[in-house]
């Protein structure tokens, strides 16, 4: 099968809803990075209602936040990813990871026309 | 685990584009069952032109067609799946599935919070 490829997405739902996903995780990384959710969502080009509304649906579904604001300060307050966010991208990124190869090995292995 | 699920989605890309993916199989199966692609875009709720474009796609895609027209005759012609094509539904369906039980497993052993 080598002008073939098999592609994947995977996803992460909670009993109600999407709780992970590739444009969470991204957005957890890039909070992680510039330290606040309107800088994030600058960056990803992503409106900071919209950033916002995820981190508030990610937050809402884990067990503990995966953001964290912190508010007030000279700079007006940031946001910094909890353990538990930490953990939700290593997590996905293992699952992900790990899918991928699973899909590698069964690419080798079929013989599609 | 246990309030959370790994979902996925799993397509094969051909060097050019998509080969096979959840709306394409479904389609094939469809003229399988209803020996016309027209009357399968109808049962889908496509259009007449998107099926016969994703048709079109995945015959100049695989080495041989996958789907086959039959002209002429009373009924004005039909459809029907090759070789190729159930085998392209069969293997589609097997990594799927394959793909499914895997994530399930290691559904069982992540611990997300």
């Amino acid at each position: 099968m080598s002008e073939f490829k098999i592609k994947s997405r995977i996803w992460i739902d909670a009993e109600d809803g999407m709780y992970l996903g590739e444009g969470r995780i991204a957005l957890l990384c890039e909070i992680d990075k510039q330290g606040s959710i309107s800088k994030a969502a600058k960056a990803m080009n992503m409106s900071y209602k919209k950033a916002w509304n995820l981190v508030d649906s990610m937050n809402s579904k884990g067990s503990e936040p995966l953001v964290i604001r912190k508010t007030g300060g000279a700079g007006g307050g940031g946001a910094e990813l909890s353990e538990t966010g930490r953990q939700a991208i290593q997590i996905y990124n293992e699952i992900k990871d790990t899918n991928q190869k699973h899909l590698a090995d069964i690419n080798k292995n079929i013989e599609l026309k």
